[in-house]
């Protein structure tokens, strides 16, 4: 195992991961930015070095300030956590430069699957179902135009550098082709350095479900069953569950075979999610298509730990420090039902706009089978600078209705409140209590449809 | 199901009864003494009555005031807990006759069961196995010698109507029987109203092993595996595990038949808990002999909880409520391993004696599989008034050395301070790295042998 291990990330899963680290001994490095230097993960860390001012550029994405406090404190490993650089191939490459594990895949595993274009095409080799659409970038607006009538409108162009439901354009009609396609290239450039984007057939009425994989260096490659992840506002998640509702066993196993065998045409190392969209149509009933991989520790997680009892960023650490998986296939049992809610400080009235400011009260809901991921206490700051998410409720019952009971009352708890700050949590008791998604699991046009937002 | 179900309990247990009360949509009243008015669990009720000062006995314990409480807030049932009137009979009968449900067992079952001699001789015809001693109270000195005599020292001499490790004596040799005797009766007839005492064989080197049962009206009566409650000072558990260490499958379904068969035998409902010695002679391995049975809803229910998936305080709305029990023997699954550890302010250093005062600091740990079960908050009293418990840590992990990693872990996260205030933080910290804790079971003289309390 690791001699000590510097996160090169802020707020919960900064903490979360050292929670993981602690219990197996190893010592934390945090890394923080001026407005974090009271934070709770920078306390809770063994140590913690200063990386710069509030500007993620200057600070979480500044690969010298990290690396030189990596080498001054002595980790010999660093986790990335989610967003910020944990899935930047240079960022991985530097850090292995340096003599320090990155913990992830290796970094041309991370380039080729966090190529959008390049993924297709890999995940179709390996015989993953993908829609109809260019395995390699579109590189003009003639092309782009002739591709899309050749799949059938609506298309979906997104950046070939893109995820996380950032630059995607969907297009309806054949006449909005050409200026979608450059407004997609122009924000790709901008957003990401790279202007290469791919045209893929866009599908209503589908569901987003995920795998969790893990994979070793010795041949061991699981999946931990699915997430549903629908729930979803502009491509952002909202909700999250584990199992998915109305997942048959049989297509349970067939997601999960595809994500491992996906999993290994990549090489993958490490924790990653496979994403897929799943058809709602009753004529295509259980077809799923390949969307992306993310090379990186999901947000949403914690749903799956809660099911399976597999501590994720464990495995992350085990595996980085050249151990292999502690659970084989035939270990993981999936029980009961676990929901994660994301709390952001946001106006959902006023199209989700983020309301940073002073967090007054700060109080969390407990007792049994709620968790909640969080780095703020009361007197915290929103910081206009980072995400706005404010905590992660995840609750676990042994089946989906006492889940959502639970989530239900955990949600009610919550005592949150401050000058100009507005949450989430009445939208999530708003989802939770919505016939629709009590009832079955809900497509990822759910929040459009049946909420003004 | 219920209207509204009153809670005759304050602190951790109320709140977590509530808590299970709004997962199940039931409205909840919380009654109160004077120092707990601003408590969590008071805020956390859907309504409050004030029933008294601090002293338990005008408060908590005064059945007047708590039953028009229910009346005058149209509860339709009333749960108490543990501790205070959780297993007085009389109580149950006054709720009964107010027409309100006592959310436990028939009056008559939990006379049976708290009489320690009755509840001997009913097991006895059970079939269960009985350590050497008396079925029938033990009504003269001269008596008392020839039974002890008979039976062999040391033995132990225990108020009938006692219990939770108060009005028990041990007597090792024969010069002191007469005189621990009257000890014993002159303090049973003070704290019980009851002078009644029995004698058993004393046996050193056991460990305190119990079994959570769980019976209907409907001829169900399971079992959720057993609890392993050795780690005790003076008789009063400090740690619990679930499932006991090196407890094996045979025994474990020798000690759950056996409960179930005792639980059946005396007409018992709701969740109750029967413990048992277990002898570590390997002359003896595996015997096990009744002790007593606890008709009440047990401190360290959650390791349980956590380890089966199963919610005791639902089961028991739902026994009381006249529904059957929502789960089968076949489907009780243990996974994984769960310990709780009590944060007493107590100073082990000045013989375990309460430290009441102001909790300046109370930050609690959080994060993967850490359960913190607690009314209070930072700026809480701890009052002396009450029981010194001021939390419960409850963490689990897929085997034992998980678990006890993360506990150490979450131990450490603790922050709990105020002015005079000592914890038993550092005690358990030491207990949980203790060699012979961590290898294997330990019996109940552990912490005298090992620790110069």
């Amino acid at each position: 195992m690791f001699e000590k291990v510097l996160i090169a990330n802020r707020g919960e899963i900064a903490l979360r991961i050292i929670r993981t680290c602690r219990d197996l001994g190893v010592p934390t490095v945090a890394v923080y930015s001026t407005p974090d230097a009271e934070a709770r993960f920078v306390r809770a860390a063994d140590e913690s070095v200063h990386i710069g001012p509030g500007a993620p550029s200057r600070s979480y994405l500044n690969i010298p300030n990290i690396i030189g406090a990596a080498l001054r404190t002595g980790a010999d490993a660093v986790h990335p956590g989610y967003g910020f650089l944990s899935e930047d191939p240079y960022f991985a490459e530097i850090c292995a430069d340096a003599g320090v594990t990155f913990i992830g895949p290796p970094p041309d595993v991370m380039e080729n699957v966090g190529d959008k274009a390049t993924a297709r095409r890999l995940m179709t080799e390996a015989g993953l179902p993908l829609l109809p659409g260019t395995t390699e970038p579109v590189d003009s607006a003639d092309s782009a135009e002739q591709i899309a009538r050749e799949i059938g409108y609506p298309v979906i162009i997104k950046a070939a550098a893109g995820g996380g439901g950032r630059g995607i354009t969907v297009v309806h009609r054949a006449e909005d082709l050409r200026d979608a396609y450059a407004r997609t290239r122009a924000g790709a450039q901008a957003v990401f350095k790279n202007s290469a984007v791919y045209i893929e057939r866009y599908l209503t009425r589908t569901r987003h479900i995920e795998i969790q994989v893990l994979c070793d260096d010795f041949g061991g490659a699981i999946h931990l069953g699915e997430r549903d992840c629908s729930v979803q506002r502009r491509h952002q998640k909202l909700v999250e569950e584990s199992p998915g509702p109305n997942i048959s066993p049989e297509l349970r196993e067939r997601l999960g075979a595809a994500a491992v065998a996906g999993a290994r045409a990549v090489g993958y190392r490490g924790a990653g999610t496979v994403e897929f969209l799943l058809e709602t149509d009753p004529a295509a009933a259980d077809t799923f298509w390949f969307m992306e991989m993310n090379a990186r520790i999901q947000v949403e997680h914690p749903v799956t730990e809660l099911v399976t009892g597999v501590d994720i960023v464990s495995e992350q650490l085990r595996v980085a420090s050249g151990a292999p998986l502690s659970v084989k296939q035939e270990d993981v049992v999936v029980r009961g039902h676990a929901i994660e809610c994301r709390i952001n400080a946001e106006d959902p009235d006023r199209d989700f706009a983020p309301t940073p400011g002073l967090l007054e009260n700060y109080r969390v809901p407990g007792g049994p089978w709620v968790r909640v991921d969080t780095d703020y206490v009361p007197g915290s700051r929103v910081s206009p600078y980072y995400d706005s998410m404010i905590g992660k409720l995840i609750v676990w019952g042994p089946d989906r209705a006492t889940a959502l009971d639970r989530a239900r009352r955990a949600l009610a708890e919550f005592d949150v409140s401050g000058p100009g700050v507005h949450t989430t949590i009445p939208l999530h008791q708003e989802i939770l209590s919505h016939p629709e998604f009590t009832r079955t699991g809900v497509t990822t046009d759910f929040l459009e449809r049946n909420f003004a937002l």
